[in-house]
């Protein structure tokens, strides 16, 4: 491992992030949200995702195109992020929808074309700042087959909620997959076995192989009532034009509903009425020889603060590495 | 059991609720919705949840107030239902969500103070023939509790989706509780008992007996993934002011939300697509020995039409000696 300072392994990102041809502010955009991944404890979508990002930039023969304004009304934008990587555009749809939702009380932004939008929470939290509740949904290739199904027909299609409160928000933010895209290609390097009832091969019989898995489709979350809402995900992805199916790692769906709690009640009463509920799920009497109840988004945020009193984080040598010799590339 | 005509049992719903201080009008909305229950074969939202209406209302020493709109923008309304039922207070709310949605290309709505809302699935499918999206969130008194915990924090809290499709919408629609309380009530009345998982007693401990179920909490669905979306569902329906955790059948939160595609993308073409990707679900190659894959509502859709078909209901003989008593009563 090589133990590096947020501030090296932000500069590394950056590095990277301009050579592969982004402006500094772009880069600068990905490597703060990938960095917010390394402070929580989700390394995967840290610096091991920019060496992801490089690998589909460099993959793919034609440059992007801007990032474009397709539709819009008072309360809505439709963006076409032009293949550009999606940490660049969740948060121009981000920013979109926060200029438009402060000022009607709510709005919805989509987006198309894009790809690796991150973790939902990221912007949710920056929704929350500004004293918006939101929701947020990705849908993405046909990795992960229905309830009951054997072939992908949905992506592993994130969904996400949030409201501000005191001192952090309530983020909810789940996949709708038995198993993360991440996890099956990491089992599948590392010859290590899934879980019962993760996934199907390409022939529709239940399989614990990785690769197989990676040829066939990903079971879904929750069961029947879990298929339904990844199929709400899939559908809320393609309302901004995005494939139901899209071919590997592109034209995903990006879906963003901010909401000022203004327009309906008290906002002040209701921030306090939220950060009174989540103290009451935290009070909650255990189970017999449980841990005390968690509130979603409470762990990010203790992660991150302790990686933050510790100010550095791990990384693998082979990463830094790679990361080091893609900015000669 | 006793077999009526839907015009009979129809006729039965509204000289009862007229009978319990209704309009005309008013009954007739609550009876197209219990009839609407009874006819996709969710009985104990029909006639039975007429008893149950007639007997929150006489219990109640004051008389409900009007539902009045306490709060509005150009996209958004606020009603206090006045402590009425719900199914009257849930329709009102579509209604100024349609129109204002279809106006401004979106719609929030909350109301509070009201009760029994019925089924989200009947108001999204008029709100899909008016060409719209939606969601509907409704928060309720604190019988669930969240993963890890044994004390009630959430209703059964209901949420749905739905998307506009031929020939039918999408419409999903779940409770996030583990066991819906109607089935509590039903166990504890005939003796029957839990699954393991689904309640904790008073004093938390995990218990298969639904009177102490009922004194106790009932499990969230879906481990902590779930417990996330419930508590997602009350945070919702507190946005109308609704408490976060009321007393006895009262002050529930309803929270609906309508988006008209056509603001992000051509309406038409989503359309198709939303079609298209339906069948595509149903058309998934099933798991082995398994039944075709299902999409959200299909089922309600196929029940109604064969009941139509049949154009009769069987009520048990006690339930319309009760109902013909009420309107006696």
């Amino acid at each position: 491992m090589t133990t590096l300072t947020i501030a090296d392994a932000h500069a590394l990102v950056v590095a990277v992030m301009t050579d592969a041809g982004h402006t500094k502010d772009e880069a600068g955009i990905i490597a703060d949200h990938l960095l917010d991944c390394e402070l929580r404890g989700l390394s995967f979508g840290g610096l091991a995702r920019a060496v992801s990002i490089v690998e589909r930039i460099r993959a793919t023969a034609e440059r992007p195109g801007p990032i474009e304004v397709t539709a819009e009304t008072p309360v809505s934008a439709t963006l076409d992020g032009g293949d550009q990587v999606g940490y660049l555009v969740g948060m121009r749809a981000l920013e979109l929808a926060v200029t438009k939702a402060r000022e009607h009380g709510m709005a919805v932004v989509g987006a198309r074309n894009t790809w690796y939008t991150g973790m939902f929470s990221y912007y949710l939290e920056k929704a929350s700042t500004a004293g918006l509740a939101g929701m947020i949904a990705g849908s993405g290739p046909a990795v992960v087959a229905p309830h009951g199904g054997t072939e992908g027909r949905f992506g592993t299609n994130p969904i996400a909620f949030s409201f501000p409160a005191t001192p952090t928000p309530v983020i909810w933010d789940i996949g709708t997959s038995a198993v993360m895209y991440g996890e099956v290609v990491l089992k599948a390097r590392l010859g290590e076995k899934l879980e019962p009832g993760q996934a199907h091969d390409a022939d529709g019989a239940p399989t614990l192989d990785p690769a197989a898995a990676l040829e066939g489709a990903f079971g879904v979350w929750g069961g029947h009532k879990g298929s339904g809402l990844a199929m709400v995900v899939q559908l809320l992805g393609m309302m901004s034009g995005a494939a139901a199916a899209p071919p590997g790692i592109s034209d995903c769906g990006f879906f963003v509903l901010l909401l000022d709690p203004a327009v309906l009640t008290d906002s002040d009463d209701y921030h306090r009425r939220v950060t009174e509920f989540a103290a009451s799920i935290r009070a909650t009497r255990p189970v017999e020889d449980g841990v005390a109840v968690r509130v979603p988004f409470d762990r990010s945020v203790a992660c991150r603060e302790e990686t933050l009193r510790r100010g550095v984080i791990d990384v693998p040598d082979a990463m830094v590495a790679t990361l080091r010799g893609a900015t000669c590339g």
